[in-house]
């Protein structure tokens, strides 16, 4: 193939890390676009006429009036401003690829996911405040309280990346697990349950994990009513994004020693405001949004990217493709 | 068998545990001492004349002068107590068998010492108490802080039932493991070290896990010199024996920060007095020697000593088999 592709990259990455981006898809040229992008959830302001692939968070307005763009490779997990119907259809009919940076934060997340579960099992904030003599009343409570995961029930909530590589690193430790998932492939590790099965299934876990994406089926999905139908004592992880749940339900449902406890990476807004009532509860525990962050994730994304640029050129199936 | 056994437990269940025993073993007879044991460490002053099995902790003395002793099988991992050349010598040639319930505790305190390294590598202590906007400075460094256990390398100390059921639950999460084992036996499923070769894998060890139980060769193992040779910022976890330890060594390469942090469920004396240099530590993480702490412990006490109750019964050999 001679012809030169022009990919552009929003991405902030250190120069090391262009280095590295530049040499991988040399002799193609890497363009940076003039106004860096502050967050990925902000709006990018350059053009992407004239660029053949993106890496990064293009604006889908703009996506859709470029006459040249191929392939966006999204590099987050998250790609909910894409996720319409009606963008679907138009790039589909433009001809652009999506793929997003999925294989690089689902082992971070799936572990982020495991380290609360094991917290909470273990009862880690708890006892790393008791100094207590052993036998005593408050050591007893506290062993006895200390649970392992085999033969507890997890049940996870959109049966993605994430969910199959925590799957994956349950399984030595012998929960029992089920999952949710918008379309069943059948293909799945685990047994998926239907949305008519659903208030039993929370009725029935002892821990619930939250990975849905933000989209119009997910917003608000946790109500009250699904926080009331969970076990007593259970406890609620989110690893997806805030606002999949009603937050002030979850408070109450924690308040009330109704829900054992929450376990967040992720909240609406970010971070929440002091007086917000999720913030200052006992067993409210919260991590700013860092579940995905791992060493080296820019020369991850780079390194995901490259691969997935490789098979672009050669012809093959994009990994992580998402429409 | 028409002989009808006499089998003494010291061990402080309640009524419920009680009766799970005492029907699992009928039609053999249950006895139970006069005097509670206190603590597993504790010294208890029954007479174990006229036994022929105990569940518990029987003081070593009676046990040497019983004539009537054919097994012991002790209700906790660890066996410091009777662990001396001439205690094993003289059980042996009286016919005593020693059982332990290491495969009761195995399980739970691998779990404790995977939430540590997922707290640690997830820096659950620092971003649980963190709220910062997306892409600050203090974020940025949170994210790329959280670490993955994928190739990092993580060396363990004493490779009995712990190890093994440690090394099944970190596989899934790909970090490289060694260990030091006192008597290799060549089926180990990690590369297995030797004592010349103890300070380079200390020093390329990211994680040090500390399984060394206590006695004569383990006592004071972890001197100042061995944290020198470990990898400046790397964490030490101790889910042994607080003896094991110098802890005023610890405590100062914790302060000069070349070590990262440590995770102790073991400490010695427990709990530590107030004052004591790892008391108050921001790097020292400690829990009250909970780690073999699960629901239903006592439970599964009892059916771990069933199922060699009933092997002893046919004749087959015990599990946890100490001597």
């Amino acid at each position: 193939m001679n012809r030169k592709f022009r990919v552009l990259s929003d991405t902030p990455f250190d120069e090391a890390s262009l280095e590295l981006l530049r040499r991988g898809i040399a002799p193609h040229e890497l363009i940076l676009p003039q106004v860096g992008v502050a967050s990925v959830l902000a709006t990018a302001s350059y053009s992407v006429e004239g660029i053949d692939i993106v890496l990064g968070q293009p604006d889908p307005a703009r996506v859709l009036v470029s006459e040249s763009l191929r392939w966006v490779q999204l590099s987050s997990a998250g790609f909910t401003r894409y996720d319409t119907p009606e963008f679907r259809a138009e790039t589909q009919a433009r001809g652009v690829i999506f793929t997003n940076s999925s294989s690089v934060y689902d082992e971070p997340c799936a572990a982020q996911v495991l380290a609360f579960m094991l917290a909470e099992t273990r009862q880690l904030p708890r006892s790393l405040k008791v100094r207590c003599d052993n036998r005593s009343p408050e050591w007893k409570e506290l062993r006895h309280g200390s649970l392992l995961l085999r033969n507890q029930s997890v049940l996870i909530l959109g049966y993605g990346a994430i969910a199959r590589c925590l799957v994956r690193m349950l399984a030595p430790l012998g929960p029992r697990i089920t999952a949710l998932r918008r379309k069943p492939e059948g293909n799945e590790e685990v047994p998926i349950i239907t949305f008519a099965e659903l208030p039993e299934a929370l009725a029935s876990a002892d821990h619930v994990v939250n990975i849905l994406p933000d989209n119009a089926d997910s917003r608000g999905f946790f109500t009250g009513e699904r926080f009331g139908q969970m076990k007593a004592g259970a406890a609620f992880y989110n690893i997806g994004r805030g606002t999949t749940v009603d937050q002030d339900a979850l408070a109450e449902s924690l308040r009330s020693g109704h829900l054992g406890a929450a376990w967040l990476d992720v909240t609406d807004p970010e971070p929440l405001p002091s007086g917000h009532p999720l913030v200052g509860l006992e067993n409210c525990y919260i991590t700013p949004h860092i579940a995905g962050g791992h060493q080296n994730e820019s020369e991850s994304l780079i390194r995901h990217f490259l691969e997935n640029f490789r098979r672009f050129l050669d012809g093959e199936p994009l990994r992580d493709r998402i429409f």
